[in-house]
């Protein structure tokens, strides 16, 4: 419950098998736009809603994976703030020199899950397409899914317990939710809120480091959880589970894959998050209905398989 | 774009001319769960979904109306940091002694357009019914129009100027949408957010001081808003105009009068706001499409009854 | 209460001033799919999920409204007996032998308000676009609004008593709702089904003959009339009224114009009707509530402008 | 596509294991309302927007599984008619005599897949709660699921082929839409339609008779279907499995269990069906698409738990 300057998951790069294959998934199915494609190769996407350049990065690669998630700080001296104090927690923070389009500079550090995080604190604005005067509501014709911004990742890994003193020690994160195991003391699952919103982040303890379990995507409501369900089906795209609702966030939930076997998730709805919110915790008995609150089970795969 | 530690719209007193008649509108038709009733017969409610031991007071009185709106806070030195602020930007801050119960130390000032406001970092949380261990998503049998949470406050008055400054520059609040005239300079409207939803508080220019337009309570979606507006013509409410949708905020919306005549909104969806975004500007002569987008023009009710 | 073979409305016949005006709003903005363009100009149109060849013939003139709506009737057969049934009520009947794509044998008659009624037993099956075999759920990317079929037309004129017994005693619908003026005798509105839905035709009194009020299209669900809405909005649509919900009916509904003034609805929902259900009476001073459940009031605009 | 007279499926008796347990279900859960306990112990309910005295009579016993499944027919005159038809089918056909209240003649037959049906033309008619002069469009408060209408059931048995030609050439039901084994030839599912609905009752070929799949309420939207598995999962209701969509007929569905073990389905959507549209088929490759079109395959108890 201290403000850090991090504004929102800004951005994820997918390692995928076959960009053309994908270019199909998260454009034509998903229904991400296109906005750019890399001198080296790399194609940079967004979901309509949101005015910055990019926020899926697709990166074609011999293993599927991802190779990092950004996050939108607010301004630079919130940058070099928050580079000091992943210094002190012991971790180390360089510049990316790599390029990027449209991305100023870019601050990288590995979290103990071994997973690449990225903060930064411009990109250029391309807008949503609607203007911003006298804007209508939304743009005629999307596709697919039609969603409207990059929500979140959720990813698996060791040190979870190490992750969680970074997140709300030094990068101003709050704890919404966790799951605690049957030995009441360790904790499998743990969600991250910067925001509104219940997650902008989550970790789930797993024996390896730096596994992705999936990239969300927003969508305005159970109704459009029912099409992108139609969609995915219409398109043979393969589906992990759903429509359902999650316990944890209350969220509206379909997970499915890409062609390369990257999860994906399209989440509506979840209640409004504040930061003086109760943590709420959840038994290891209970993680069916935590995942899967309709079912009350969870598939094998939702917590075996990542990439 | 700078955290000052206030939180949300936290609640609202209303001057109601009948108790009774007041109590059957917000709880049985409205949807509001009784909590409390004071000593001096004040009367306290909430949404369900609230942790917070009230967020609307019902004070019975000869006109109706809006007391004042009250904003949580992060913790008590946001609070003195925040007293500083406004004293310095020259307005009187003063602490509140009356009588409130389950709240900690208020600060109370009256802002240029002449509202009063409050600023606290405490009050008691009873819990949204669900518990904080393995909940459910929702309670049973919630009444009438199931509203999750107060929203916020849209209010009259005259020099919305000198509050766009106090909100922006002072109480941390940023300027989402506004509305010109068509002179090109006077601003007609403003609205402020000071978290993740496109609006938390209002305010329209007209010749009075301390006028209130609306207290505006969340449903879920557009689904609700139609439960809704079967609820309050099932009852016979006064209805204002709705279902509809914004343009600005681009929320669904329905208006309707409690039994003093005071304005309620319910008020489902909205884009996800960022700080960064650019300010959105609506032209005067596009204010119909601004405030209602269907109708496309603004009745005149909605202009000039305020309480 | 007895089935004389007629199975629904099937198509209806609009003149309109600018056909191109015209194929802009039912195939972009409405949503319908072209089929065919007749010699003579005519366009031939449907909606996705209907099998038949066309619903809407679009016919340029020099003034709008309706050329006559045609209702499929199960075979040959019951077309000669409705024939004789319907000479034997007094009016005539003729075999019509203009050019018309894809459609069988059509009796024609004018009804006692003035209106021309077709009937036919065969027009080609075009399908749905999903297939017989295996078909997926909906088409990918329809556009507009997405109606799903054709449903009825509220037709203005002046003898429906006589009307009233032509549908019921002679063609087999069934009154299901009806508004009694304020003397409780004169009807001043009647709705007829001939299936399970709460009316497939309705007739509203007015002193003159063969006025056109609305032909209606069929969405999916509220969620759709809101989506019906913002394309409404985003396109420049003349609106009528809505999203609002009729008392008869219990529909879903919003109303508009197309370019040359004719009124389109489309509606969702309503009751599931059956032939013994008791009727609906609503009284005059109800009829606010009936058209208009929401608003509780009628606009002018809806008792007054026809075509 | 000959009109028998049967209007609908008017009731289903089901047998449960315990009265208070299935009350509960039926009643606090489900939302079906309680009309009258007979003499003999059994429970009358109805949904609430049905207008006839019951539709689901629940009968305590020492097995689960349905009694008898009843439609309603037009008219006394109807009822002779089918019988005769069914006697030339070469069934027997009884009049009922056992204390049934609020019903009038019964006749009953068992079909040649062993379920007992029963015909009748006259059960008293007590409303849908809203009455018949200026009604509003839904009763407030209603409980669990909010179910409209008991739709339709589900039946197992061996002889399908049999059945088909009843329902379709003595009964007046309509093939909507069936599945064909691999062999090509092997019809294995049968959907029947006496409506605009896509199906009316089915059957699905297994090797015993007289089992009962399941019994299916009407819900009005995806969304309502949505609430339907909060309250299941919050009354920790047995799931079968959803929220999901059917292929066949494009219904909206979730499928679960009553205390006793019946399967209910809660059922929203599905294509307007008429009698001259082609019948869909389905390949038996293709059956978990048919079934469950958003997973794609069927899980084993579907296919094999019945009562």
């Amino acid at each position: 419950m201290s403000f850090s300057g991090i504004l929102r998951p800004g951005h994820v790069q997918i390692r995928v098998l076959d960009m053309q294959a994908a270019l199909r998934h998260y454009v034509d199915v998903l229904g991400l736009l296109r906005v750019q494609r890399g001198d080296d190769g790399r194609v940079y996407l967004k979901a309509w809603d949101e005015h910055d350049h990019h926020s899926v990065i697709l990166r074609e690669a011999d293993t599927s994976g991802m190779d990092f998630t950004g996050f939108k700080v607010r301004d630079e001296a919130d940058l070099d703030r928050l580079a000091d104090g992943i210094r002190a927690f012991g971790l180390d923070v360089e510049e990316a020199h790599d390029e990027r389009p449209a991305t100023g500079r870019r601050l990288v550090f590995t979290c103990p899950t071994g997973h690449r995080i990225e903060l930064y604190a411009h990109k250029a604005q391309i807008g949503n397409g609607l203007g911003n005067v006298n804007p209508e509501v939304k743009p005629d014709n999307l596709k697919g899914m039609r969603p409207t911004r990059f929500d979140h990742c959720l990813l698996y890994g060791d040190d979870i317990d190490a992750n969680a003193r970074l997140f709300t020690e030094v990068l101003g994160f709050d704890l919404s939710e966790r799951v605690v195991a049957s030995d009441g003391k360790t904790v499998i699952a743990t969600f991250f809120s910067c925001s509104n919103k219940p997650h902008d982040i989550a970790f789930i303890r797993c024996p390896d480091k730096d596994r992705f379990h999936h990239a969300s995507f927003n969508l305005e409501s159970w109704h459009d959880i029912g099409n992108a369900a139609d969609v995915i089906a219409r398109h043979n795209v393969a589906m992990d589970i759903g429509p359902t609702r999650h316990g944890i966030t209350r969220g509206y939930t379909i997970y499915f894959f890409d062609p390369s076997g990257n999860r994906n998730e399209v989440f509506a709805g979840g209640y409004q998050y504040y930061p003086d919110h109760p943590v709420i915790e959840w038994t290891e008995d209970a993680l069916g209905k935590a995942i899967f609150y309709y079912d009350r089970q969870i598939n094998e795969r939702f917590l075996t398989v990542t990439t």
